[in-house]
């Protein structure tokens, strides 16, 4: 097991990496601090792995919350049901929850924990490899809402993270592939060595090996931690972290949550970064080729699905990442160094798309 | 104008307080930082000052959302046409809300900026005493659920309140009284020489002279915010404002949100509150007899509604000052000091309880 520590002064917490974690209970216990506790999973993770965590738990005050699975479910109404249990079953300011699932049980049991009784203690157990990489790093949580993604939500730390690699084996592949996609990404913003090697390294990790799976979630949460650590807030430099992510939530707006996996429009998005990173003149033709070779060797997609340039400007302008109007777009200054610009031409951002095969 | 701060680091802010300070846009444009603002009001107090706020605001870019009034309103459905009203109009992390009105559109529009976006700033401009002298000081924010008030929230610290006793002048008499009950609380809990001004001005409160509501509103701010920024978090110390709450919340769930208002449920509390430190012999019968003459002479409740012991004593229990199951009260140690206990026997809770006419 390794362990890695987020460092956030008094809300720093660790995030422990390995396999078969899950069946270390003291783990979870130890950093639980009162006797209540409610765990959220979902219909596709729970029949795997609740068992393990409710044995787990056995001693506590146990609730437990079953949510349908799917980005379309990450909604205020579902987050409901989250309350009503800690409420019908009286849960205290003292209660931990424990989320047990992928990115939006993560995010949904975060934000729960975040409002519920104005913040309660929470921890994340992610069983998908795009959740241990990304949204259990950062404080994060939130909930959609139908005119835009992550809406509505705040930043709260967990107690700790247990991302035990043994769960990936479980995931499917195009889940895994989606993840790769994230870990990818903090190769191109901020780590040109571990670019190399995913490059040597990321049908291991599509084989699902162990060894290769936790190096590559212990380095890709070392270098998100970093990053969080120096803009906890987002009031700048971590806006990195959203490389390919502006195209990305306008291609998983424009086709429904869901429908596109997160990790899957972030790649389509990385890959339109880098074009117009070209464009900039910033980074080469090569380079763009190496970043389409990689993501296609992780079997992800790396054009946009049909779309036109109007609804993917359109969509852009309602992300988050938008300032004042102008928006604002993470690219590639060089690969493995981000850049945060306002600077690009809607002429620019035009022709990549058209350049991507979108209609004009 | 007085002009007072509540010190809590960088989210540090000014609470100004006078006669026809709605009148002076510069008090709210100084503390709006973006070009994006949206006020949210009741459909009460629009009619009334709505007027002026726009016409303040008029160079910005501008939303406005009228929410229904009063406390049962106060729930995650109303928050979201918040929600809806801030996505149409493309408000960004820039944009400020204004809340306009009593408590509920002031905790409802702040626990919107809370969550907006993971958090964007807001301005206080409470029109009722109530929430001039308490939820517009300490960041408190949230909704109620069904199962409880108060349950969804989370602390967000205001830019700024502006607290315009003129708008007092177009308060019922009711809420007016409802607003002294929580004045009363900071005499007694914390300032027995302002619990004696107050024994020589509350009918003047009551007549809504100015330069009284300012001078209480003043003092009930500086006592609230010297014990918030000791404890921003509610950890300890903080709990003494709940002076007659746990007792209140109890009355206001039992007879259903708004048919008692809160400050009336906190003037009954509070009453029991004394009785029970009565019995603690912690105070003396003829200071419970001056804590019921004052709140009658602000023609507030002394006594509870038509409630069984057990009905009282279960609500109670999914108050949110209780930890781990065992109940935690706000009593007075003397006049002018609170004392947070644990150690009070549940029969000292019923016959204090039954002793104030509660059937058995």
């Amino acid at each position: 097991m390794q362990t890695l520590s987020v460092d956030l002064g008094d809300r720093s917490y660790p995030i422990y990496i390995g396999e078969g974690l899950l069946n270390q209970p003291e783990l979870l216990l130890n950093h639980i601090q009162g006797r209540q506790v409610l765990v959220v999973s979902n219909e596709t993770v729970a029949p795997i792995y609740l068992a393990t965590i409710r044995q787990a738990l056995s001693g506590l005050h146990y609730s437990e919350v079953i949510l349908p699975d799917g980005e379309q479910h990450k909604t205020l109404d579902v987050l409901s049901a989250i309350y009503d249990k800690l409420l019908e079953d009286k849960h205290n300011r003292t209660t931990t929850l424990v989320a047990l699932g992928g990115g939006v049980v993560g995010d949904m049991t975060g934000y729960a924990a975040a409002s519920y009784q104005r913040g309660v203690n929470f921890i994340q157990i992610p069983t998908t490899l795009l959740s241990q990489v990304d949204s259990s790093v950062g404080g994060k949580t939130g909930v959609n809402h139908p005119l835009g993604k992550n809406m509505i939500g705040a930043f709260h730390q967990p107690q700790c993270v247990i991302a035990d690699t043994h769960t990936l084996t479980t995931l499917p592949q195009r889940e895994l592939s989606a993840g790769i996609a994230e870990v990818i990404k903090y190769g191109l913003i901020c780590d040109a060595d571990f670019y190399a090697w995913l490059e040597q390294h990321v049908e291991e990790l599509l084989a699902c090996d162990q060894t290769a799976l936790a190096e590559a979630i212990y380095r890709s949460c070392d270098n998100k931690a970093k990053v969080v650590a120096s803009d906890e807030r987002e009031a700048g430099i971590r806006a990195i972290l959203n490389l390919g992510h502006t195209f990305g939530h306008a291609i998983e707006t424009a086709q429904g949550y869901g429908n596109w996996l997160h990790g899957e429009a972030v790649a389509a998005g990385m890959q339109l970064a880098a074009q117009l990173s070209e464009k900039m003149q910033w980074i080469s033709a090569d380079d763009v080729d190496s970043v389409r070779h990689l993501l296609l060797r992780a079997k992800l997609p790396v054009t946009p699905p049909a779309m036109t340039c109007d609804q993917f400007l359109s969509l852009m302008a309602v992300d988050k990442k938008v300032l004042d109007g102008r928006l604002r777009l993470v690219l590639l200054k060089k690969m493995g160094e981000a850049i945060i610009t306002s600077d690009i031409a809607e002429q620019d951002v035009r022709d990549t798309l058209t350049d991507a095969g979108v209609s004009a």
